[in-house]
């Protein structure tokens, strides 16, 4: 077993939150204060931290963080619903963030029912986002538990987006998975997809890599078919922001032409992601909306102009790999190795998900 | 018939040969004055000029502007030998740098047995590199008029890196198919992969597609594959640095992702490149040294660092596309549709190259 540092995003410190300003990785390691239901949002809206599960747990402290200043200020308590909104309008696609806030706002209407005193209530809701980052942090664990076993002794993975602790509440997803191979000795190392156009490849991987020590080099996206072809690449293990009940999975722009790559070579191409992550009320990939950004994140690169003004660019953040390209899900429940409807199903039911 | 504005990169003025900057492009237009030998092997190591027809054509300029300058300078003439090393030293990948210089080195030994007169020796050289340059336009004007009769009246075409007359004494290759199917009036929009590390679509081809007023989108490397499942993309077509006996193509890295994504999904992808780009004393595309470039490319974008200091990164300029996955080369002697070691021999010696 090797040491691993195991890197926390946020922190609570005399209980004000502190979140590392994702913006400024990786020149700089910024501790951002967020003391204020007003500064989560923003810090939230403005990808100071990003990453479906962070999103979620952020947002669930920015709630608690809110009504504490409700009742620091004497204001009425019936303002939450003004909090919940705030918090609830930063980012519009993460699952998480609304699966959180909605367990928090119950847990507030629960102890309003219950006459708790408002300084309790306070501490009550404090508790109960610090579980859940906890609970994300077991799943993690979990993920990479069950993740790291498929992966031989020695082994390359390439790896797409960042998926590590700064995504979550730290260990991470797929990064969690290499992580936990590194942590069992395993003589690993990492390929990382720069990620083009956000760079949470080479601004957010590599630097988590870097921190834990564990071995890698950056490629472009456009390397990772040579690379296969190679023999270079022994596995694929990317993350999810959404999967289908047929197992289609939404993911960052570029996942779906690794999957294909990874087929043509024969290479198993596995999804790393919580339980939570499955949406069983969408049937397949095509019924999923794919967010489209500002054109501006691809004419533009470290806040030089790359392109010509008059060129106009098309900037998908997500693509659908269909699950018939997926070797098996990595959750922190087990593994789904059969990748379709029927099974999906019959794993979760089994699991109690 | 549409007007095109037909640009040139490089120009000679008064004996002295001129090229745009390529590095400062889109942001501004500069020409930079490539007077002695030295000034031009940098021009092609530092990637001021690039392509690969168009590394041949200044390479062969390099050549005569050497041989004037050991005139001048009244050295020994038996220094060519050190001014051809020179310039063969610059780039490793494209075979069109050797071949043009070998070309003129032929000249040269020519001109040394009929012992012309050394003033007279220097002129000649300079016309052979004129010759070179006029021959290179009008082959991409054919592989121009021979490519766009393959694209429908509608079509959306893929293209990666820069294949335009950036990359040529002008018109371009694989860029010259799009230039000749929007002057024949074709509805054509291009694809631009942005083509990182060096950026040479967007700030390239979208450049030059600006210049010329065609439709297009810029996207990143990793969308083609999700652009293909959705159906938008008709045709990919690229050039070429090198290609093997049997057909294999060397070209940016990058290429042979596509070719797979392309294959997957049922689009033609077609080779556009002159003659010269064929290499028969390389069997197959194993064999080709791939030139890997500072990892500095890949940790920088716009003048600023986006990956961690102690990150390594691997850079391979060219990838190889095997003949299986191409559909068609399109050259300025006609069309090889059938990518194997045969075809393509008989199609060279049938075409008298």
């Amino acid at each position: 077993m090797r040491k691993i540092k195991d890197l926390r995003p946020i922190k609570t410190e005399n209980g004000i939150l502190y979140a590392i300003n994702q913006l400024k990785l990786p020149a700089q390691v910024e501790w951002v204060e967020l003391s204020t239901c007003e500064k989560v949002a923003d810090a939230i809206t403005n990808m100071v931290i990003r990453g479906a599960p962070l999103i979620g747990i952020v947002a669930a402290y920015g709630f608690a963080i809110g009504i504490r200043e409700l009742v620091e200020k004497n204001e009425d308590i019936q303002k939450a619903k003004k909090v919940l909104q705030r918090l609830k309008n930063t980012r519009p696609t993460a699952v998480n963030l609304f699966w959180a806030l909605e367990r928090m706002w119950k847990k507030f209407e629960k102890y309003m029912r219950e006459q708790i005193d408002t300084q309790e209530m306070v501490k009550l809701l404090f508790k109960e986002a610090e579980k859940i980052e906890l609970e994300d942090y077991h799943a993690n664990k979990s993920i990479g538990g069950y993740g790291q076993v498929l992966l031989p002794k020695k082994v390359n993975v390439l790896t797409h987006c960042n998926t590590g602790a700064l995504a979550t509440s730290g260990w991470g997803t797929a990064l969690g998975v290499i992580r936990s191979a590194y942590e069992d000795g395993k003589d690993i190392t990492v390929y990382v997809d720069e990620t083009r156009p956000y760079l949470q490849g080479s601004r957010l991987t590599a630097w988590e890599l870097v921190y834990e020590g564990i071995p890698h080099y950056l490629i472009t996206d456009n390397s990772a078919g040579f690379l296969m072809k190679k023999g270079i690449i022994d596995a694929v293990i990317v993350g999810a922001d959404r999967i289908t009940a047929s197992g289609d999975v939404a993911n960052k722009i570029g996942t779906y032409s690794l999957s294909v790559l990874a087929k043509e070579h024969g290479i198993p191409f596995y999804v790393a992601a919580p339980t939570s992550t499955f949406d069983l009320s969408t049937e397949s990939g095509d019924q999923i909306i794919i967010e489209e950004r500002s054109e501006d994140e691809i004419k533009n690169c470290g806040g030089c102009r790359i392109a010509p003004e008059e060129t106009k660019a098309v900037n998908y953040s997500f693509d659908i790999t269909p699950a018939s390209n997926i070797t098996a899900i990595i959750t922190e429940k087990g593994i789904i190795s059969h990748v379709d409807r029927e099974h999906i199903q019959k794993f979760l039911k089994y699991r109690g998900v």
